[in-house]
């Protein structure tokens, strides 16, 4: 990974000096040859704007969004840029990504992290977007209860920004030392099987897995909804009849908004701060490593360091 | 069916004098096992209340909504009366339907039917309030494109629903015969294979099958919604990373509002007719023929004559 050729700059995108990347579990996954993409990996970073066309971006401490966009197609310009049809996305599809010194990416979706907000902090904004992007989805208020299915990082995370809400959320999980980090961001706890099927509202799969999906879709309330947040290489499915006779909404959910994830980090009064969830930090050149800690069973967010 | 013995009168509820019965899809579900039911069928249907502890009501023409709710459960009073978890439905769940001279039905459930409206007319009014439902469902507006999968009765009922709101509907279907009446209603007609695939933001799916299924939501394009409209009974599924890394919203969809499919039907300026549906009305001491011709493959509405 650190021996690739140094990214070119090139119209409209800029050089970013990275100082700490995130393992995701979507890169365990690329890495068993999900979505066949060949490139650098790595979609959660921070670093310095090291060289750009607009002065003003150069030595900025910044995060990226991470879908490339034409601007142009019906996508783009008629209802979501995210799912652009020509789109490359930093780290995951035709575009390199940050477990590099150096990554290239698009001026337009560079953001400035505030200064106050740490390394540690801001390489999660990524998938904290992402886990934001389900109150975009759906329409929640204070008090409404949820059950978020899966105590990995993004389960906590997602746990953590509907917590923020106001929402009465339940952790479904089976790791203790995950289920005291749900606690610790203001969510109850429940084993599989604790809470009662067709009981709730609204349930957010953060599993990965089939059987998570399973056990995701029987908690919800005839009327209700889920959201799914993983996507599950194997091939998980959906039965149709329940969905029907119950009048379930099922939601796929993915990339979310970075203003209001950098907001929620940087924020006075009452901010997400992610870094119960960093589990190592590990230096570029042991990057083979980062990835055998990250594949390890029960490991939260492994990070790379750059610095 | 026609030797049962007749319904009595219960506190709350209202004897009703069958005019015409429709044969659904379901009840030939119902007849193959599905849902276990063992009593009259029959949940489409229009009559005169024979008996009633209000008298207001006896003498009136009226339909009668099919799920008989208990007013105390969590979805009575919260949520959504219709998921009542105690709930009998005429016909099909705990309660004899309308495939009878006589049919007993929660009074609450009552609506008269306007004096202009025919028999043949008011049938339809239970599968055109579930055609009616997707606009509770889904915010769409004139223009909005749509498909709807599936040229069956209902396929063509949510077409004539939605192309009455304003949408430009295609109507996708094999049978020449039923896509004429798609024409008739106002949609466009498309064969299977012929829309481009991730081309629209709303698929119905009205099939009942699961290669209808799959067809309908190849068609969904990103960030996009598919209704699912019909059970299927032989346990159809759908695959989850399409929908989380494309965003689909998934929303089952099953009864509707009777007050706007009466008002659909009784419509001075642009009524809902859906008379080209009735392919056979059979007398009820031939029922058994009834379902057989409902069972042919093609064939639309069969109703059943108690006049």
């Amino acid at each position: 990974m650190i021996d690739a050729p140094e990214p070119a700059l090139v119209a409209g995108e800029a050089i970013v000096r990275v100082r700490v990347a995130g393992v995701c579990s979507t890169d365990l996954e690329l890495l068993r040859g999900y979505a066949g993409f060949d490139g650098i990996l790595g979609h959660e970073f921070v670093g310095d704007v090291a060289s750009c066309e607009d002065a003003g971006w150069v030595g900025a401490r910044v995060v990226a969004e991470i879908n490339a966009t034409c601007g142009r197609c019906e996508a783009c310009v008629g209802h979501r840029a995210s799912h652009c049809t020509s789109r490359t996305v930093i780290g995951i599809r035709g575009r390199d990504g940050a477990f590099a010194e150096l990554v290239r990416v698009p001026i337009a979706n560079l953001h400035r992290v505030p200064t106050h907000v740490s390394d540690e902090q801001a390489v999660f904004t990524e998938p904290l977007a992402a886990a934001l992007r389900i109150l975009e989805q759906v329409a929640l208020a204070k008090g409404d209860r949820v059950a978020v299915v899966g105590d990995g990082k993004l389960g906590l995370l997602v746990a953590r920004v509907l917590v923020r809400h106001g929402c009465d959320v339940t952790v479904v999980g089976r790791h203790a030392r995950k289920l005291a980090i749900a606690k610790l961001f203001g969510a109850r706890t429940a084993a599989p099987g604790e809470l009662a099927t067709k009981s709730l509202p609204l349930v957010v799969e953060a599993t990965g897995s089939a059987g998570g999906l399973t056990q995701a879709i029987a908690l919800v309330r005839a009327a209700g909804t889920l959201v799914l947040k993983s996507t599950i290489a194997d091939h998980a499915t959906l039965p149709t009849t329940g969905i029907v006779v119950d009048e379930l909404t099922i939601i796929g959910s993915r990339c979310g908004p970075f203003a209001p994830a950098l907001a929620a980090l940087a924020d006075g009064s009452d901010p997400i701060d992610p870094r119960p969830l960093v589990d190592h930090i590990v230096p570029l050149e042991h990057a083979a490593r980062a990835i055998e800690l990250a594949r390890t069973p029960g490991t939260l967010k492994v990070l790379l360091d750059m610095r």
